[in-house]
């Protein structure tokens, strides 16, 4: 299959590796030039525990993406996917599926913008990496992707991927309703990612603090009433239990929010989390205030240190 | 007239100091043993702009309290006005007025638990200091003090301590109103405090931020519902005005709850400002999400740090 991963970032280097080295054919595609200059000159380099391995595998620049491939496996930042889309058009043809595996919620409708409905395949992962230095990513840990085809004509060519992915170990599944796991997913990085950067704390240590399950129970209740207009039933309780027990395995982890504003003074994808049910909460007439303060203190968080 | 400060931080130093020079007879009660030692041995020091004076006054612990007063100006921390009260109760007698200039909301309950009605001053000041080293105070910048006696039968004492005040330069007036400035004051702090201790920033720099202005607006707009059930009438334009007004004059300044959340690692008086009308508003039924996160941000910010 050729693919191309659009946004090659932690997550992007994991599936172009797993995938290459089952055989498919990968391109990555990215912006930022010591990584694209590091994987050119030397490969890609992955670090797993107490192994490494360097694999060839072709990055470009979106600009010179203009062979016609198979598959685009999106994994841009939130905010970043209309423009990559954009400028990747070249590469997606008539019947070319774009899966879009980013964070978040919000991201059919932009999607919707750029790829016709019966090419969009939506799928959710909870695989993680993380960059240690340009053209070198760590892996460690396990994972699934789930997706589904936006549309019934485009099943067929969702299960071949899945089988493709599977193949490349990444427990690949065919979902009936992959945006109960979107929103679970988002759920449970809503309760954590904002906290863990408005704090400037660990998982473990934000959990840990008297009045988070305070905090964690109201944003669980704006996500479950919001994502019930959406279509998607959340159960609360459940929803909880699955908070707590995600939140067990990992309370040394600062997320991704807390690495991009506290640690890198970057943008944040609040606005696909928190900030997405505070938006949607307006348009429906739910309250929602718990999302709306936590993204306005992270806007804020973001003026004060500048972000680029 | 014999005067004890009950608590000898930067404003009790600073009303000590302006009553001793215009010779009343004061006594300053604290618990800070370094604070009591330096002015025991060396006086009480006080830093304004260039000048320095250094004047002699009594200082002992809550302890050794024994000799009655006629009247006791409560100037603890939100949290230890219970506790000091208690403390000394060997100093109120039957006539002894207690004059309460603490920050927050809530505190005319916990007097009546200490002290009969009759004997009760409600006061807000807005004069500012700062505490440099143990025994030495910063003072500089202007203010007013206004008070209430809290009984129709104490006002004739409260318009002489208001006359002895005044004598002292601490433009002191009788107010018909002082719950009104108590809360005014309040929401100012409500907008402001909490804020800055939660972003980590100064009061300038939160209130440039982006989504500043609809933070605030929230806050006074729950300060406003709350106060309006306890029968003190903001308007909330007004209050935007005067919130608006009083940053512009203070953009660099760090409020007292980041001096002693983020600074110092000591508990704060969110529980008296943004949490009492939570907790208020919980009572009438009114939402107050704001001030509800807001304060249980900050107690999970007091736990993350082990804040003592």
């Amino acid at each position: 299959m050729k693919i191309a991963i659009a946004g090659a970032g932690a997550m992007g280097c994991r599936f172009g590796y797993m995938l290459t080295k089952t055989g498919q054919e990968v391109t990555l595609i990215d912006e930022w030039p010591a990584h694209i200059e590091a994987i050119q000159k030397n490969g890609l380099k992955v670090v797993d525990g107490e192994n490494t391995d360097t694999i060839d595998i072709k990055i470009i620049r979106p600009e010179e993406a203009t062979e016609e491939v198979d598959v685009v496996i999106a994994f841009t930042k939130s905010m970043k996917l209309g423009e990559m889309l954009e400028k990747i058009k070249a590469i997606i043809h008539e019947d070319t599926k774009v899966l879009c595996l980013l964070n978040g919620l919000g991201h059919e409708d932009t999607m919707a913008k750029y790829v016709p409905r019966k090419n969009i395949i939506m799928g959710v992962t909870i695989w993680t990496a993380g960059i240690i230095e340009p053209g070198v990513a760590r892996l460690g840990g396990t994972g699934t992707v789930e997706m589904q085809a936006a549309d019934p004509s485009g099943v067929a060519i969702a299960k071949e991927l899945v089988e493709v992915m599977d193949k490349a170990g990444l427990n690949a599944s065919y979902s009936e309703d992959v945006h109960f796991s979107t929103w679970r997913k988002a759920c449970v990085n809503g309760t954590m990612n904002a906290t863990c950067a408005i704090l400037d704390a660990n998982i473990g240590e934000v959990f840990d603090t008297s009045t988070a399950e305070a905090i964690v129970m109201q944003i669980i209740a704006e996500f479950v009433a919001v994502a019930e207009k959406e279509g998607v039933h959340l159960d609360p309780a459940a929803m909880k239990d699955y908070v707590y027990t995600a939140s067990n395995k990992v309370r040394g982890h600062y997320p991704s929010m807390h690495q991009d504003l506290i640690q890198n003074h970057r943008f944040t994808e609040v606005d696909f989390l928190n900030g997405f049910v505070a938006r949607k909460g307006k348009e429906y007439g739910i309250p929602t205030p718990y999302c709306q303060l936590i993204t306005e203190l992270i806007h804020a968080k973001e003026d004060i240190l500048k972000v680029k």
